[in-house]
């Protein structure tokens, strides 16, 4: 779908449902003011971390086709003694953080996310078996509800990964898997993200996959439901395939530029 | 000193002490490969997290006096259903790391840091009462001998971190302290670096001024001392009032863009 295209089926799905939005909103947290602390409860016996971080470049596969990083060289060892870059970066590319601004007029912006919402329990949902069968697929309440008959209640505050095994595609063109009508890979249900606001404290959602929606939507009903909550998301992580489904500690080393509807992070989880 | 003035200075710098550039990095470790995961030792006992990142914004202070940062807003909500921006970056801008690459020919990039000195012992110098009467004071080896006769050797894998306050100046033109000629803020002695090269095994040096260097510096002596050893640097960090001088792990969001000589970071204190 062309950028156009993107933009009247968003604009069309926000008419036809304001109320959903409403009451998606209703039943969120309210957005916490920024502490520049908060207490933690990490994984007991922490050893080892994990880097879910996948390395940015201009060929890093975006949403919209395009490069979504670009570098310049300002300075050189050579002639000027020390090497500087400038950078020029689509907020939404690479491994990067969703804030709830980008989907509202006006919820939180990147940098006003909680402290206390970076550090997080991480709860990893693995529908990899499904999703090498159906690139279409999506991460269901039965999926979030079998997760919990394995491994208990999500934790207040939880992280919520869907394990696609996308991420293993990230050098290749299957990993937009453009037909040149749409897009196709993994994401959340939109009844699943109802389910985590209604249901449980998760304050975020993060995806291997280029999108929190499947790439075949065109409502971006995921996008709506979970962000203007005042929660946030996580496209492109790295890594899944290398954490327990429940546990790891994830560190969500946010960017923190003023206003910001998101922007490429460093995470890590610890186990 | 203007931008030309400043690479000049440079330059002469490294034609006259080759030797020394040559002695650093003969000392130092060799740039590990980037693994995807690395043991860790978190502090016993792990119950808070404190955010030692600044917001970045245009109106950030920067080394050479002009913005290092601008958003540009390319979809907007009313007009288009969700919010983006287009990010413009000097890497070294804000809360942010000095890569070896920064100052180093073919040194190791952003990218390139194993994770294993990303998540690291926090060591905490406190020179603040010193610097509130002399901005162009210098972390020297006495103060590092002083924080080991208190608190214990330096760890292995260390970030050992320069407290000056200067991090509560941030909005003010005192954060650079041009006075027309010179900037003047506090910084590490070159000394100090090869003290922590060749008897520690601290792996990154973090101070919550504008630079490793201090602000008078003219040959950026610390930069040429550290960075070339394969060592990496952290300017701009928030926080240290809010952390112990030992027991503290240092989590450093570090941007993981390919080639990177540095770049705005997320970092958390665990304590």
């Amino acid at each position: 779908m062309c950028d156009i295209c993107v933009m009247n089926a968003v604009k069309d799905r926000m008419l036809s449902r304001r109320g959903f939005f409403k009451a998606a909103a209703a039943s969120g947290v309210a957005v916490a003011a920024t502490g520049a602390s908060a207490p933690i409860a990490l994984a007991a016996g922490v050893g080892k971390v994990e880097d879910m971080t996948h390395t940015l470049s201009a060929d890093f596969p975006t949403f919209f086709g395009e490069p979504g990083y670009a570098s310049e060289q300002v300075f050189n060892f050579g002639e000027h003694g020390f090497n500087l870059q400038r950078l020029t970066v689509n907020e939404h590319t690479g491994t990067h953080i969703d804030a709830p601004l980008h989907f509202s007029a006006d919820g939180a912006s990147v940098d006003e996310i909680p402290v206390s919402d970076l550090v997080a329990p991480l709860c990893v949902i693995d529908i990899a078996a499904r999703a090498a069968e159906d690139a279409d697929t999506l991460l269901t309440p039965d999926d979030l509800k079998a997760w919990m008959s394995a491994n208990g209640d999500i934790p207040d505050g939880a992280c919520v990964a869907l394990y696609s095994g996308w991420a293993a595609k990230a050098d290749s063109d299957a990993y937009r898997g453009f037909d040149g009508q749409a897009q196709h890979y993994p994401g959340f249900h939109p009844e699943a993200a109802m389910m985590l606001i209604e249901e449980t404290g998760a304050r975020s959602i993060a995806s291997d996959t280029l999108s929190l929606d499947h790439g075949i939507s065109t409502d971006f009903a995921t996008h709506y439901a979970w962000l203007p909550t005042g929660r946030f998301g996580i496209e492109n992580i790295a890594g899944l395939d290398r954490v327990p489904a429940a546990g790891a500690t994830i560190v969500i080393g946010a960017p923190k530029h003023a206003g910001g509807t998101g922007g490429p992070a460093r995470i890590f989880a610890m186990i």
